[in-house]
């Protein structure tokens, strides 16, 4: 899907969530854990419920991995099953080496036919530009996370140079100086950033580095709660945003109406992005 | 596998060498790409003809991956017919937020039998500790890559504080904080770290920081190269070294005899730890 589909759906729908199918055997409706095709019926049941009030779905490959073949049969179905006006996102945080990075991208976007991938970026440019080589898709790599552990290494600050040094003033985040050369690497057509930041002095100073690109920010909640603070600092022209809710939604109702309860959700998100959008 | 086993299995075959199966259609004898099961069966050769010279055998769960169902499914079969003296290790640089983290390591240590997998460290403490949880599996984590992108993030100096700063100390490399950090979470009984590193110095650095961790050491050449270099400035009382190869094995050959030309190289790797290891 090429940026400008993009932006074309969340005008349409008036909508930038993006539904997560963390899919797990164990938390699903109990009358669904015995059928054949439970992870795969689960996710159609969603899907069928939800795609008018989303613009994308993504889907968390540990989930599926965590059931062998059976598992990797169903995110297969599961991306086939996807109106193909939906942005289809893997999140998988891959990244190795060049030529082990281009089988990962081969993987996603061409034996599957994800739109996106997460991308982790500690292995530097080799292991990133593979995903930046398909035509419409896209890597989305980690830039600041929403986990306790964003502090132990994200959040450090770098040495800048040794005048800032002398000067004591202290370097750039981690992950500032990540957004900036990964930035470098791509374009706002083929590349967006993983940012779990919902406080308004962190989406400022982010959306000076990168003022232009889709962010994809995962769990914020609404009504009154962080989707306005994320929405009123991280939006930029274009929407640039594409806010993930996964358990909130997926799991929102335990019975035979799972389904309804979860678009109830939805909806409650889609509405209040609908005047966010305004 | 406990790091006793693992000891006394280097001790017995006096090798460390760990042989990686990054299985590739396109680069395999031509006389198997028709065969049905081609992935196993040349995975399978391979074995035979190298088990009694390794300690280890490494997955790249890409080159799986991007055959679909059907690499999945030659994935599992490769663990299952691997012998069980044998360390299995899957490198799938793995990490995400805690509960997806878990996930991972379901799907690789208990839905699959591996010994270890490698993983990515940028999301910090709570998506590296789930892999830390199992009894006798191992989480392999990504130190100092040898990539050319190790430059862009790995290899940047982090401020140690604002005493070192206005010194003019410059403080550590983001690695060598990543080793430390990471250490801490984890003991040498369920963590290893992935060291690109072949020079003599950086290896010295990282021995001060981890002396007792086993490394798993990508990329490294025979016969009067670096494999001289690693041995010797990276070994520790316990070996503390797994040597990885992967091309320069897998496809030493390209016709029939491709199995017996994979036992040559790996009998030369084999024989020249066997010196270094008295």
């Amino acid at each position: 899907m090429t940026r400008k589909q993009l932006i074309q759906q969340i005008q349409l729908k008036k909508s930038y969530l993006c539904v997560g199918l963390d899919t797990d055997l164990t938390k699903i409706p109990k009358h669904l854990q015995s059928h054949p095709d439970a992870v795969f019926e689960f996710n159609k049941q969603i899907i069928d419920a939800t795609q008018d009030l989303c613009v994308a779905y993504k889907i968390n490959t540990a989930f599926y991995e965590a059931l062998g073949l059976k598992g990797w049969e169903a995110m297969e179905k599961t991306v086939n099953y996807i109106p193909k006006d939906q942005f289809i996102i893997a999140d998988a945080k891959r990244g190795d080496i060049g030529n082990t990075s281009s089988q990962y991208a081969k993987a996603f976007f061409e034996t599957m036919d994800f739109d996106a991938i997460t991308v982790a970026p500690y292995m530097g440019e080799d292991s990133v530009k593979p995903f930046l080589e398909f035509e419409n898709k896209w890597a989305i790599v980690l830039g600041l996370t929403s986990n306790a552990g964003s502090k132990d290494f994200e959040q450090l600050r770098l040495v800048r140079d040794s005048d800032s040094c002398r000067e004591n003033q202290s370097g750039e985040f981690l992950y500032e100086t990540v957004l900036q050369k990964v930035s470098s690497w791509g374009n706002i057509n083929n590349l967006m950033f993983v940012i779990g930041a919902t406080k308004a002095s962190e989406l400022e100073v982010i959306r000076k580095i990168i003022p232009d690109h889709f962010l994809l920010v995962p769990g914020v909640g609404f009504q009154g709660g962080s989707l306005e603070e994320v929405s009123k600092y991280g939006m930029n022209k274009d929407c640039g945003l594409l806010i993930n809710a996964s358990r909130a939604i997926i799991y929102a109702g335990e019975k035979e109406n799972f389904a309804s309860e979860a678009r109830a959700i939805a909806q409650q998100y889609q509405s209040e992005m609908a005047g966010y959008l305004t």
